[in-house]
């Protein structure tokens, strides 16, 4: 597996991409993203888990369940939650026009936002914009696309590799972006993955659930589910290799690159979480099954009184216990724990926690709790 | 139903108190605390559901099994948690010297503790001054007990009311100590009530049950669990009212006070929650059940969002819809949703949310997340 250097999700052959500011932000940042292929490829999504879903994510599941996605439009700075009625028909419209510019079904478009809630979707802004973004759609456009979905991230989540299937050069990459506020809002999470991998719906799906279950369903900033988070992977099948259609070494190490974009762009999110000042990872091992050590892990993860120790340089494990213990799994106790830091004074930080009961392991990847979340989202505006 | 005048614990006929400083707090202030009861008292406890339980809790929870208690032994400064084979061994101890001098079987005897962790339990200075607790015990004794338990909570938590029963009067008090610090620890909830009332073993199970349910068990600071939390219930029958043995208006009209009491405990845990800068009352009516209503409380209570937005005075309605809809229970979405907020500037606020699925509701207690309660957690010694 190779990084592709200064690598996105134009990277993979046959995708173009573009980024611009449509006016949705005031502040002249870029606010509305497309990502296109040049052909119908197949895809896998994963939508938040909180019944409150916003518009978007309503409209991109019914598309998603077709397995044919051509192109993703998202936007930053309002995301189209809790605006009624008004709120399903915008996210329909802006598939429906990027579909028109695209010559395609509105259906084989995925629809993303993310900002400000309870605030009616300018639509106008993007239906206004919208033949710029399709007629500006460029190799080069990743890094604008990256931009377009920021809200108060730092900085743009990027990343390529490239792998060898049969002899042909196959590229996965991704943008992602992670918890920021426009208040009122709430921290959201949206990743695009892109790849000219040739591979069947089926087996894309196999191999982007596990991936997904080891990165971004590892990571948690504040453990608050947003309304808005999505990830979306596209293979266009462009890199012209034999079509994976089963298990076997080439999913295999498809899977292992999809992982591994994936993890990287969770972790990325992480480092920018809200406030953050230290990235921890949480290591529990000695687990039963995969589900109790991530059970384990994200307890600890989730605990605010581990996470602002940690603000603090402070490796108190007796919190780290007493959050292993809070789920009540009762074979979980003082006797057959084991506790681990790495120096705590460090801005990565390692927490390793044995259960002594079996062999599963998990990782779970966390920010500190900082004074400067507090002040992010206390202000009011 | 009669507020008693600065009543606490020993208000119930029958029950005298103590509390000194034994020298586990280096600050001279008091960490050592007694109830006793004049005759062997039914009772009921609840403990922590962390798998992880601290060696106070397991040997009460071995004694509180036979439903008979006399006197109940509480320190502060040492959660005697974490402390290997001797945690239990001075846990043992500490219940069976204080019998020695009630001349009373360890096993009538409760003990708790709330402080460090992972420190042994300086059990010699507990073993000295023991003599001097148990002879210091007085029906003036209940504000020293009181204080005794504190850790860094800003005051006293007590309560006393009073009711008639077949024409005789009976008095139901407590005492009860919250959220607080000494580093490494975590928040530790402890509560003690005492009443003279006549009642079965099996009727005070199932009031005490109800009103823990709707108190202890409705309040959350941040949603961490402690190793040492335990509230315990003695009942000695000095106001001589004929027995409580089944459910009827005597039944109902002592259920009905012991709830009252174990709210107003719990409320003031609230109040003085750490870094607490505002009081929280989270309605959620409109659930199918008590356990939907309760639940959707409690995740909207934990929201580290929501809290911190109180602490901002932000009446976010987003945030607090997505933090309902977290659960991932299907009916709960943005159209049936309705939420509403007091004006969000005052000290003691109200969120008022409504499922429109039926009839049941339930109310939560909690604090805001603010900068002050990083900066207590943050902190290292």
């Amino acid at each position: 597996m190779k990084i592709v250097r200064a690598g996105g999700i134009t990277s993979p052959k046959g995708f173009k991409a573009n980024g611009l500011c449509c006016g949705i932000k005031s502040t002249g940042k870029l606010d509305l993203g497309l990502i296109a292929s040049d052909c119908l490829a197949v895809s896998a999504s994963v939508f938040t888990k909180n019944s409150v879903k916003a518009a978007p994510l309503l409209v991109s599941q019914k598309h998603a369940r077709h397995n044919k996605i051509l192109a993703i439009v998202a936007n930053s700075g309002n995301a189209n939650c809790f605006t009624g009625k008004f709120g399903m028909i915008y996210a329909e419209r802006t598939a429906q026009i990027i579909g028109k510019l695209l010559k395609i079904p509105k259906e084989n478009v995925i629809v993303a936002s993310t900002g400000i809630i309870g605030k009616p979707l300018p639509f106008k802004k993007i239906e206004a914009a919208a033949p710029e973004l399709v007629r500006g759609l460029s190799v080069n456009g990743g890094k604008n696309m990256a931009k377009s979905i920021l809200t108060t991230d730092l900085g743009t989540k990027e990343k390529a590799v490239s792998i060898t299937i049969g002899g042909k050069k196959v590229t996965i990459a991704g943008c992602a972006k992670g918890s920021g506020m426009i208040a009122p809002n709430m921290a959201t999470m949206l990743g695009f993955i892109t790849t000219d991998a040739a591979i069947t719906a089926a087996m894309l799906k196999n191999a982007f659930k596990t991936a997904i279950d080891q990165s971004f369903n590892c990571i948690t900033i504040d453990g608050c589910m947003s309304t808005n988070d999505m990830v979306t992977v596209l293979a266009n099948g462009r890199a012209q290799n034999k079509t994976i259609s089963k298990k076997g070494k080439n999913f295999d190490a498809f899977a292992k690159a999809l992982a591994y974009v994936c993890l990287d762009l969770a972790k990325k999110i992480v480092i920018d979480g809200e406030g953050a000042t230290k990235f921890i990872e949480i290591h529990c091992v000695g687990a039963r099954n995969y589900a109790q050590a991530k059970k384990v892990g994200l307890a600890i993860a989730n605990s605010n009184l581990v996470k602002t120790a940690a603000s603090g340089s402070n490796p108190n494990w007796g919190r780290v216990a007493a959050a292993a213990g809070s789920l009540g799994m009762a074979p979980i106790t003082e006797k057959n724990l084991k506790i681990k830091f790495s120096p705590f004074y460090k801005k990565e930080i390692q927490i390793s926690v044995d259960l002594n009961l079996g062999t599963a392991q998990a990782t779970i990847y966390t920010s500190d709790l900082s004074v400067e979340y507090i002040n992010i989202n206390k202000r009011y505006s």
